[in-house]
């Protein structure tokens, strides 16, 4: 396996180095071999490190698959940064010497990649400059965007505004005199609230919405917002123990939210032909290249039919 | 704050003790006092801590309300356990002393109120029987209902199943020789995946749930499921920074999953005479008792139009 993604490595970095001198590789999530807390003397050294491509920007992505990284600078007038919160300022345009902003902030590039990242529960990792070394920046790990939304800023013109939440609860590591970093406790409006529903989706089930092109395959619905639709999806035969149902797109369904809570209540099911059970009358959608598994169809029905009492 | 809240306990004491004898009370979540790996010699002690109240059922909990606690005691034919993950297998009438199921499981009582605790996102404490030692338990922590379904057990009748996710990632306490848990790393099915949505919930939004009947106010979709119907809330003025809103029922609505997503992306907004702009049509939902803030809806609908571009 190792030899094969050693071979493809190879295959690819000669297709980028000849076809397309000027594509650049994605990598959303950790960096192998880069630790949370490691430090960089230089933009150039970061972007060797593959933690932040991009040598001036600070949002390295796309509009099309969203944003892998940002560079947290510090000295902003708009970022506000609370350790393992921040909000961040987006992609303006600013005056070089006095960083103030000196036109409207644009839904496009940097700032549509974050909400691409945004719609999608991409992670982002977070570089932090540190203001008391200059040219130092230290990766910091890996964050979600929990909101998005646009507002005047400082200047009086228009900002696009992340807020950022740390992903795991590891603390970051501040060494003494370095970044002195509020502690996690400085968000004193965090309201208590309890998880009601987590979403997640794999490799596998990205491909799914997009054969559907993010409509749901029971109802049809399509959730078309800024940035990109939303979809979720759903297994047929349940992953992990004890149903250990593949991840694959064969085992998976496009669903909008509301079929998804349902589906996942066992209050329909899918015949063999494609007919709805239980709560949802009609036939599912189906889409070039993705035909779901009988058996696991199966063994979806068999559950749904226990689980009517 | 302190003082009243001894008072309102003094009040309620009084009333427990001279108006409703058998009314109980349920607290979900941690119990004050109580650290997790905390130990109790026998069912009496653990019923005493507040942390499982029932004496001798497995399950402490209502239909209504939900479940709040469960012991595993270990020796259930059809229980599992990952340590982090467990999978619990219900009520059951079973034989006294084999322990063998000796009929079909039913969606009532302890099953049905897990349900309901897996509908509302409620954290279930879990309290650990210890085999190698008699009559001794330990509180483990909370556990969030990951899934649930219903199948054949071992002895051949129905049982149902739940799916116990530990909600935080701090190792269980496992003292040297008292209780060999698998570490949390026997999961070997879990997929790798990332989360695109996480909704949560307060006591207010509970409530505001409760105003609607859980039918959404843009669209007056109700999601009716097993154990109870679903339903999720928004912020007008979002919760935390930089926005500062209240977590009050007159800065919430209440909103099915579809349209929540559409909320989060700045796809609508509401006039203050509840009419909706962007790209729902019609007119809010009201119930008896629940205003919308005027000053919440203004703030909406500015960073509702700032978000147009």
């Amino acid at each position: 396996m190792q030899q094969l993604t050693c071979k493809l490595q190879k295959v690819y970095n000669w297709l980028q180095a000849n076809l397309y001198p000027g594509m650049t590789v994605r990598n959303f999530g950790e960096i192998e071999g880069i630790a949370v807390g490691t430090e960089f003397d230089s933009r150039a050294a970061l972007a060797a490190s593959g933690i932040h491509k991009p040598t001036q920007a600070g949002i390295s992505g796309s509009s099309t698959a969203g944003a892998d990284s940002v560079v947290v600078s510090g000295g902003y007038e708009d970022d506000e940064d609370y350790g393992d919160y921040i909000i961040y300022g987006g992609q303006v345009s600013h005056d070089p010497n006095t960083k103030r902003q000196i036109a409207d902030a644009e839904l496009a590039r940097g700032n549509l990649a974050l909400v691409v990242s945004y719609n999608r529960g991409l992670p982002v990792r977070v570089t932090r400059g540190l203001g008391s070394r200059k040219h130092t920046y230290r990766y910091d790990g890996l964050y979600q965007v929990e909101r998005w939304w646009a507002d005047r800023g400082k200047s009086g013109y228009k900002i696009y505004c992340f807020a950022l939440r740390k992903i795991d609860d590891q603390p970051i590591s501040t060494p003494a005199g370095e970044l002195p970093l509020p502690s996690s406790n400085l968000e004193p409006n965090l309201v208590k609230a309890y998880t009601t529903r987590t979403v997640r989706a794999t490799e596998a089930s990205e491909l799914v919405k997009k054969y559907h092109d993010h409509i749901c395959q029971t109802c049809s619905t399509r959730l078309d917002r800024l940035g990109g639709a939303y979809a979720e999806t759903a297994y047929l035969r349940p992953i992990g123990r004890p149903h250990n149902g593949p991840d694959t797109p064969d085992n998976i369904v496009c669903l909008c939210p509301n079929c998804h809570v349902l589906f996942d209540s066992w209050a329909f099911t899918i015949e063999d032909d494609g007919t709805l059970a239980g709560v949802l009358e009609g036939t599912v959608n189906e889409a070039r290249g993705h035909a779901l598994n009988k058996d696991h169809l199966a063994y979806h029905r068999r559950l749904f039919l226990q689980a009517q009492g």
